[in-house]
C-alpha cells in the first residue's frame, strides 16, 4: 500500500505554514511558510497601539501558496510522492480572531466599500481595542450570569469574541450594520476550503466558541439573548445568526472543493477537519493526555491539559478556559498560560543589554547561569513584566525583583527570571492539581524547550516533575495533521493517532532531589510575593522575605 | 596683619590629606594627599573577607608627609607664605577605628613581636569580624541597660569599639593581654602630635566615645563596670584605664611638640584640636546649623544634624547616634546614614553594565534619565542593596525593584535607583522631624552632589526642600581646619568660624511643585514597601502597589 499523508495548516500571527505529515509514523516530509501580504509582517496597525487586524484575503492566499509549495517540496524530498496521497487537511489558527461576514459568509473586507476599513478585517487575537467592552461584559456576567465567567477564569478578556463584536458596534457602526454574522478565523478557513461558508452549511469549532465566545452545550450554546441584549439589543439578533453547528476537531467541516483542489493541486473531496486554536492542536501534536500537561513555550506560554468528561470537574478559578472537547473529544480541554516567558528573557538581553562592550547573548547567560546553584544568588523575581494570565488573570501587574546586593551580576538576574517563570509554571500546575486535575509529567515544545537546557532543568527542579520535549518542532501544524488523519478515517480516535504520529525527543530532564529541596523553600517565598502583590486577601508581613533569601543564599554558598 | 592659616588633617580609608586654609575666608591654598603604605590601598586584608586593619605607623608617616608637602605647595601657590602663619591643626578620621596601646600609649603594633599581627593593628571602621560580639552586646544591653541602646538606634554595631575589643579578647588573647588600653584613631593622632599619648595626659574626643563606645556624661562616662563585666570580666579593668578626659572639638588635645614641629616644618606649640570623625567635621565644613541637615554623599551617605542641648531631645529610634557635643559644642550631634548611594549607581553601571556594545556611563544615564518625568517609568525601588542603616538599622535587607515591563529601559532603572535613594533620604528627614528636629534645608557635599544635577534635582523634588551644595570639595578637612581656627582663638565659637570659613556654591536645586506632587504619591508606595519588607508590624496587602504605579505612569505619560 502506498503511504498516506495529511496536511496541517497552521495560521500564526505573521505567517501561515503548511506541513505534510506521514500518517503512519508522523514523519514531516515537507513544509512551506508564507508571510501575510498585508500590513507590517502580516499585521495591520494604526496610530492606536492597541489595534491589530489582518486581511482575510491573506488567509486564502496563504492556504493556496503554502499547500502548493509544500507539495512541490514533498515531491522533491520523497521519491514517488504524489499529491493524491494526501487524504485530509487540518487547520489551526490564532484566536480569538473574529471577522464580520455577510449573508453568504463572505468577509466584509472583500467588499469594495470596506476594503481598507480596519473594522471590516479580522480582529487579530492581540487586538486590545476592546478593553472597556471586556470590563462591561465581565461586570454584567458577574451580576447576571456568573456561570459564564466560571469557565473562563472569572474575567472576560478584551481579546475575545464578544468584546470585539461589541467594540465594532460602538466604534464602526456602518461595518457592524453591514455584517450578517461574525466568524472566527479557525472556522473561516475550513469553511472556505470546503465551500461551507454559507450559513446553512457553516460549522464552528468547539475550541474557539467555547474558549472565547462563552459557548457551552451545558447552557444551550452561546450566551442567552437576554444577557446579550443587556449589552446591546442588536447582539440578540447576531446570536440568532451564529451557527448552531458547533463541533470538535474529530468532525469534518466538509470536503475540499473542486475549486480549491485545482488551486492547490490536491485531490478534490478529501475531508477538512473542524478548525481549532494553534495551542490546542499544538497540545495534540505534543501528545497531550490525561496527567500530561503540554507547555507551548514561546514569547509567552500556553499550557494545555485534558481530563475525561466522565469525571465531574469543578470550575478552576483563574484558568483561561475549560471547554468540553476543545482539545480532544471526550475530554475537557483546560487552557492556562503565562503572559511572558521568552519575552521576559528577551527583555533582559535586548532591552537592558547587560555585559558592557561584549554584551551577553542568551547562550552566554544560559551557560553562566548554569554554573550557579539554586538559591546562591539570593534573588527572587515575579514573572509579571507582561501581567499574569493564570492564575491571577490580571494584566495590570508588573515585574518584581528582590534580593539584589551591590555584587549582583547579570547572569544571576537572568537565572532569577528563568526561575520566576518556573515558579509561575508550578503555580499553574498546583492550581490544576488543587482542583483535581493531576499533572504527573510535562511535555514542552517551542524554541526555548529545544534550546535552553538550563530552563528545562530548572523547570524540572522547581516542579519536581520530569520535563519531556516534544519531538516535532511544528507541533501546532502536526496537531492539525493528526486531526486530519482522524477525520480521514486513518485512525478511530486521537489517542491512537497521537501514539503513532506524535513523539518525544530522547532527552528528558529529570528533577534533581537536592535542587528540588532548595526550590521548595524558594517557592514558599515566591508564593508570599505572588499573594502579597497579586491578591487582596494577603495579610501577612513580608519581613521575612529578604532574610530568608539571605539564609538560603548563605546555605547555598557554604 | 599677616594672613593666618590652619591645617585640617583628614584620615580617610585609603589615604590622609592635609589642607591649608585661610582662617579669614576659608580659602584653601594648598593640599597634599598620601596613600597609606601598608596593605592594599592602605588596608590590611586577610583570607577572612570581614577583616580590615591599618598599621598605626602609616598615621604618623602620613601626618609628616602631607603637612610638609602641603606647606611646600602653599609656599608655591601663595606669595610670601611662611609655615609660621599656620596657627593650629584639626584632625578628623574614620571611625570607629580603635587600636590596642601599651602603658605609654604606644600602639602594640610598634612592638617587634606584634609587628605583623593584625590584632595589634588599628581595627578599621569597616572591619566586620565582630558580628557575634555586637549581637551579644546588643542583647545584653537590651536586657540590662536599654538606655545605652536608645542613643545608638537600638542596635550596637560590629563596626564599633566594644565589639572589636571583645573580639580581640576572644580571638587574639595574647594581644589583648599585652594591651593596657585602647585608643580611637581620632584620638591617637592629636595625642601623638602633641605628645599626650601617656595615660595621664591623654584626651579622648566626645565624637568617637559618644557615637561608638556608648560614652555619655549623662550616665557617668563609659558603660558601667557591672555591665562590661557581664560581657567579659576583663573589660572592667580596661574601663578603668580609659581616660576620664573626654572633650569636644572646641578643646585642645595639646600643643604641637618640638619633635613634630621639626618633622613637619610647623611652628612648635601651636594648638591641636581634639579629634573627631570625618563626617562630623565634614558637617562643620559644610555649614551645619540647627535646621540644616548635611548629607555627605559618597559610596554611602552620612547625614548629620544638630539641635541645641537646651532643648530636651527624645531618643530617635533608628539613628546611628545622638551625642551631646559630637559635632559642635552646645548642640546634640545626630548621625544618620544610607548604606548605599554612589555604590548603588555604581552597581548598575559597573556590575550590570547595561547598554550593549556602547555601555552607558554614569553621565549617559544621568542625561537620559533627566529626560524622564517623575512616575513615567512605573518603577519603584528600595535602596537596600547594602542593607539599611537608618531608620531600620538592618544589614540583612536587600534591594528590590518593582514595576518592570517588557519595555523597561536601563535609564529608567537608573532613575528609579536615584529616586530610591531620595526616598531613603526623605525617610531619614521625616524621622528627624517626627522627633522634633526640624530640617528646613539640606547641604550636600561629595562627588555626586557636585557632578549629578539629576540626583540633586530629584532630591529636591522628592523631599520638597532646597538642595544646597557645599562650596568646598574637601569639607572634612575644611571642618578640621575650622576646629583648629576655634582652638587657636581666631574665632570665639564654631558658628562664627563657619560663617567665615565655610560656604555654599551658587547653584541651589529648588523643588519643582509639579514633580513634588507626583513624588508625594510615589513616596506613599515607597513607604508601603519599606514597611512591608523592613518591619514586623506591617500587615496590609500590597495589592495596590503595582496598580498605583501603573496609574501614576499612565498619568505621567498623558
Amino acid at each position: 500500500m502506498k503511504a498516506q499523508y495529511t496536511i496541517g495548516l497552521d495560521y500564526g500571527t505573521n505567517s501561515v505554514r503548511a506541513l505534510i505529515v506521514n500518517v503512519e509514523d508522523g514523519r514531516e516530509i515537507a513544509a512551506a511558510v508564507w508571510t501575510y501580504a498585508h500590513g507590517t509582517q502580516g499585521v495591520i496597525l494604526s496610530r492606536d497601539p492597541n489595534l491589530a487586524r489582518q486581511h482575510p484575503a491573506d488567509y486564502l492566499e496563504g492556504a493556496k501558496v503554502t499547500i502548493r509549495e509544500a507539495l512541490r517540496v514533498a515531491a522533491k524530498n520523497q521519491r514517488g510522492f504524489k499529491a493524491d496521497q494526501v487524504i485530509g487537511i487540518g487547520v489551526d489558527t490564532t484566536g480569538s480572531t473574529p471577522m464580520p461576514v455577510d449573508k453568504e459568509g463572505q468577509p466584509l473586507a472583500f467588499r469594495r466599500q470596506f476594503a481598507s476599513n480596519p473594522a471590516a478585517m479580522a480582529w487579530l487575537w492581540k487586538d486590545h481595542t476592546a478593553v472597556a467592552e471586556a470590563e462591561e461584559i465581565t461586570a454584567l456576567a458577574r451580576k447576571m450570569r456568573p456561570q459564564y465567567l466560571a469557565k473562563c477564569g472569572g474575567t472576560y478578556s478584551s481579546e475575545w469574541f464578544w468584546s470585539k463584536v461589541l467594540k465594532c458596534k460602538r466604534s464602526a457602526p456602518s461595518v457592524y450594520k453591514a455584517a450578517h454574522s461574525w466568524m472566527e478565523l479557525a472556522d473561516f478557513v475550513p469553511a472556505a476550503l470546503t465551500g461551507t461558508l454559507e450559513p446553512d452549511l457553516f460549522t464552528a469549532g468547539v475550541c474557539a466558541a467555547g474558549h472565547k465566545a462563552m459557548w457551552s452545550a451545558s447552557w444551550g450554546g452561546y450566551p442567552d439573548a437576554a444577557f446579550l441584549s443587556k449589552l446591546d439589543p442588536s447582539l440578540a439578533k447576531l446570536r440568532a445568526n451564529l451557527t448552531p453547528r458547533v463541533k470538535p476537531v474529530n468532525q469534518k467541516a466538509g470536503h475540499l472543493t473542486h475549486e480549491w483542489a485545482e488551486k492547490t493541486g490536491l485531490k478534490p473531496g478529501i475531508p477538512v477537519a473542524v478548525g481549532a486554536f494553534d495551542a490546542h492542536l499544538g497540545a495534540v501534536g505534543s501528545g497531550v493526555a490525561p496527567g500530561t500537561l503540554v507547555k507551548i513555550i514561546g514569547t509567552s506560554t500556553c499550557d494545555i491539559a485534558i481530563t475525561p468528561t466522565r469525571r465531574v470537574l469543578p470550575d478552576v478559578p483563574g484558568l483561561c478556559g475549560i471547554v468540553n472537547g476543545s482539545v480532544i473529544p471526550g475530554f475537557y480541554g483546560l487552557e492556562a498560560g503565562q503572559s511572558a516567558v521568552g519575552d521576559l528573557f528577551n527583555w533582559w538581553v535586548h532591552y537592558i543589554q547587560p555585559g558592557g562592550k561584549t554584551p551577553w547573548s542568551h547562550k552566554d547567560l544560559d551557560e553562566a547561569a548554569s554554573r550557579l546553584k539554586p538559591g546562591e544568588s539570593g534573588l527572587m523575581a515575579l514573572d509579571w513584566n507582561n501581567g499574569n494570565r493564570t492564575i491571577l488573570v490580571d494584566q495590570r501587574l508588573t515585574g518584581l525583583m528582590v534580593g539584589q546586593t551591590l555584587y549582583t551580576r547579570p547572569e544571576e538576574i537572568y537565572r532569577a527570571l528563568v526561575e520566576a517563570t518556573a515558579f509561575g509554571a508550578l503555580t499553574i500546575i498546583n492550581r490544576f492539581e488543587d482542583y483535581g486535575v493531576r499533572i504527573s509529567s510535562v511535555v514542552n515544545c517551542g524554541g526555548i524547550a529545544e534550546k535552553s537546557a538550563l530552563t528545562m532543568q530548572i523547570y524540572a527542579d522547581v516542579t519536581g516533575r520530569p520535563m519531556k520535549i516534544s519531538r516535532s518542532a511544528q507541533t501546532c501544524a502536526l496537531g492539525s495533521a493528526i486531526a486530519a488523519a482522524v477525520v480521514a478515517g486513518a485512525y478511530p480516535d486521537f489517542a491512537r493517532a497521537q501514539r503513532r504520529m506524535s513523539g518525544l525527543k530522547e532527552k528528558t530532564y529529570r528533577p534533581n532531589a537536592a535542587a528540588h529541596a532548595v526550590y521548595k523553600d524558594l517557592y514558599k517565598i515566591y508564593r508570599q510575593l505572588h499573594d502579597a502583590f497579586g491578591t487582596r486577601e494577603f495579610k501577612g508581613s513580608l519581613h521575612g522575605v529578604m532574610k530568608s533569601l539571605i539564609e538560603i543564599r548563605e546555605k547555598a554558598r557554604r
